[in-house]
């Protein structure tokens, strides 16, 4: 059997329906559906998540609520008309986002999060009633009553794993399952989501429970690209790629697919598979645990800003015993995560996200790695781009740094950073912002122009 | 001014004491002679060093120390026979060290240190009787009045900052200095030696405490190699280099000069002159703050093996802040220090001096790293050579990892890391050790064959 997810994009319109209609009923595998709430229409539109997020701070601020609350209400009365399906779905709705608004504030997370779980949830019963009422029986099933049982960290909720054996009761179902995304239940009975386009999460998840063959993540592009299309014009799709290419990938820009979503079917060895919903029949790219290297070393070219690094210079460093530790507690007590640490002799330089820094913690922390480790020199500076090369079969093919390397010193990029040796499936280049997309075209060019 | 130092090969045999009082004399600049232990006078002979460690041992084992000390005495006297050097200076010496061997053994380290720190000072008092002999009045100085005071952690003895400015006094002294090299005393007035071959350092203390002009260092080769002459044949000469830049080669093998000797001489600017005893018009290599970098951007290649690399990966590790802490305290409780650590997105690998290492220790290691941190993989791997590309203009110049990266895989090196970003002069490669000498001969062939 098959879970598919549909995304916000996939869901917007009573046509997009229809689409995924003909998708779901074209294969008999396909027993169990994720939802996104309604995406954007077209390009300025607001996703119903976003006036959801409003319609929650809007009351937890006492403001008033009225127009967001139609405005959201309308979003679904729209797709029930369009698709013909019993009005009675949206006076449902209605009234469960009224229950809702009206609930305890005391905890402003927790009602947050019970106002935008509320997008999958009844975006999922007014799909299970378009089914049915075109004549497939599909019900809307809950995910706490199916067992999705989450941590209350709200906005970062975690699948316990108790949750799998209970969903694996999925298998079951007799008529088709409509199960919303993006959030499970406390072992208290609250409501949790995950991060942001956590729908992702929510269909591995399920696809591990019911040990689904295939776990089909339906969006609205035909593949994932080799490359960033911001930076190279048509370039060449990704029709296999494995777990951890996607995820180093997803690491440094790819946001096609939620990478947290990657764990529950990378434990299960399901594959995934990325399809567009506009055009069902194109390849798709199918995330896997081994694929045949018969292309080059490099599958993918990801690239990401805002990286900021500390230099830290103290003459014998080496020497001294507990230095690297020292210097991440001090990066630690004062909130920062690092991403990578490359050190010479007597000196290092943390790489972080830029977006963790301002003047006065850099003032702070550079005094804190002067006056307890003696540090003779502290340099921070901002605007670097880690740019990564990925592919599983690099490891093992003498020159890929080499020419990778070519291709960045042709284009005149100065390499600032590599990062090489941990990863199997990635070589990691620091450069300066302004070179990100010169580097990225240069590197396109070597790995996958001919 | 100038301070001048002789090593062991410069000071073995009376042609040798011939040699450098020609050198000494042809400058009357050079007012300081700091002067090693005697060292081999042919390449199956033992340095008096070597000897007076077998002796203390023998002294501490309370065995016969006769022959052995008889042995010693006879290193000098031939010296002063060859020399024609007063005979009276012999018997000083056979005196000092019976005092030596008969004094208190209670505190091993320190009997040691007295023991092994006689043969430079004997050796300056001989020196100082062949010069004067030979009609330049020339004065041994002992450490202790003339105030180099140092730590009391022997054989790892750090000089203490207040002798600097007595030190200063010796600027005024009105004959030739002749100061035993390699040890100082602590400021309960007991001797204590600095690591080995700490002669150099201690000729960079008396460079630095009288502000000299210049301070040469006479060993008994014609300058500092571009690389390894064990690698490449005849390889050239380095005439200039900086102190950043052979502190980077010293790291990696470089071991014709002490590093910590250039800390004194680095941190009051004075340029050290590595010179040949045996052939003092040759140009030697000069180590200086800043030069002129004419020529390509690499100035030497260095290499070490023995390394090893402990890899650790966890899914999404990166989200956990502390992690990289937390792996850095578990070496640090197993008495472990680390010299690199490249990173992925969900590993991260730490390079470490292989010798520290044991099958043992790694299997707590790694036990420690799976169960304190849950790791999904820890796997220990050995025989790593790191290889480094050193010069200052490195940074500036767009393509030499290029080069360098292409001449490696040209010769078939497949490259398991490579640390570049920290240090503004070298990049740094981690390859098997069986590629080390291809590893070499390859990059000396790029950077310095044309």
């Amino acid at each position: 059997m098959k879970v598919v997810k549909f995304g916000g994009s996939s869901l917007a319109t009573g046509a997009n329906l229809n689409q995924i209609f003909q998708i779901v009923t074209a294969d008999p595998e396909r027993k169990i559906v994720v939802v996104s709430a309604p995406g954007k229409r077209f390009k300025e539109d607001a996703k119903v998540t976003d006036l959801l997020i409003d319609l929650a701070t809007k009351a937890l601020l006492e403001e008033d609520t009225t127009v967001l609350f139609e405005q959201i209400i309308a979003r679904y009365q729209e797709i029930a008309e369009q698709t013909g399906t019993d009005a009675s779905i949206v006076e449902q709705i209605r009234s469960d986002l009224k229950r809702r608004i009206d609930s305890d504030k005391a905890n402003p997370d927790l009602f947050m999060d019970l106002i935008k779980a509320s997008g999958e949830d009844n975006n999922a019963k007014l799909v299970a009633a378009f089914f049915t009422g075109k004549g497939i029986p599909a019900q809307y099933v809950n995910p706490k009553e199916a067992g999705l049982i989450v941590t209350d960290e709200h906005a970062n909720a975690q699948v316990l794993s108790e949750s799998y054996a209970k969903l694996h009761q999925l298998r079951n179902a007799d008529q088709l399952v409509i199960f919303p995304g993006f959030f499970g239940y406390t072992n208290s009975g609250q409501i949790s989501t995950f991060s942001r386009s956590g729908s992702d999460i929510s269909g591995a998840i399920l696809a591990n429970a019911v040990n689904a063959d295939l776990y089909e993540n339906f969006t609205d592009v035909d593949a994932v690209f080799t490359v960033n299309p911001g930076f190279v014009k048509h370039p060449l799709e990704i029709s296999e790629l494995t777990y951890r290419e996607m995820r180093e990938l997803a690491y440094a820009g790819f946001s096609i697919f939620h990478e947290e979503a990657l764990i529950p079917a990378f434990q299960a060895g399901i594959p995934v598979h990325i399809k567009n919903t506009n055009n069902p029949d194109s390849r798709g790219t199918k995330i896997v645990r081994k694929r045949e290297c018969s292309a080059g070393p490099v599958v993918g070219i990801a690239s990401d800003s805002g990286f900021s690094r500390i230099y830290i210079s103290k003459y014998l460093m080496n020497r001294e015993i507990g230095f690297g530790r020292r210097v991440l507690s001090i990066l630690e007590k004062n909130g920062l995560t690092f991403e990578h640490m490359p050190s010479g002799i007597d000196d290092l330089t943390l790489i972080l996200r830029g977006n963790q820094l301002n003047p006065t913690l850099e003032t702070r922390v550079a005094e804190a790695l002067k006056r307890e480790l003696g540090a003779d020199d502290v340099a921070i500076e901002h605007d670097i781009s880690l740019v990564m090369i990925v592919g599983e079969s690099m490891r093992h093919s003498i020159g890929t740094t080499h020419r990778a390397s070519r291709a960045l010193a042709e284009a005149g990029v100065n390499i600032e950073m590599i990062n090489q040796g941990s990863s199997e499936v990635s070589i990691m280049f620091g450069i300066k912002k302004d070179f990100e997309k010169t580097a990225i075209q240069a590197l396109y060019q070597e790995f996958f122009a001919e």
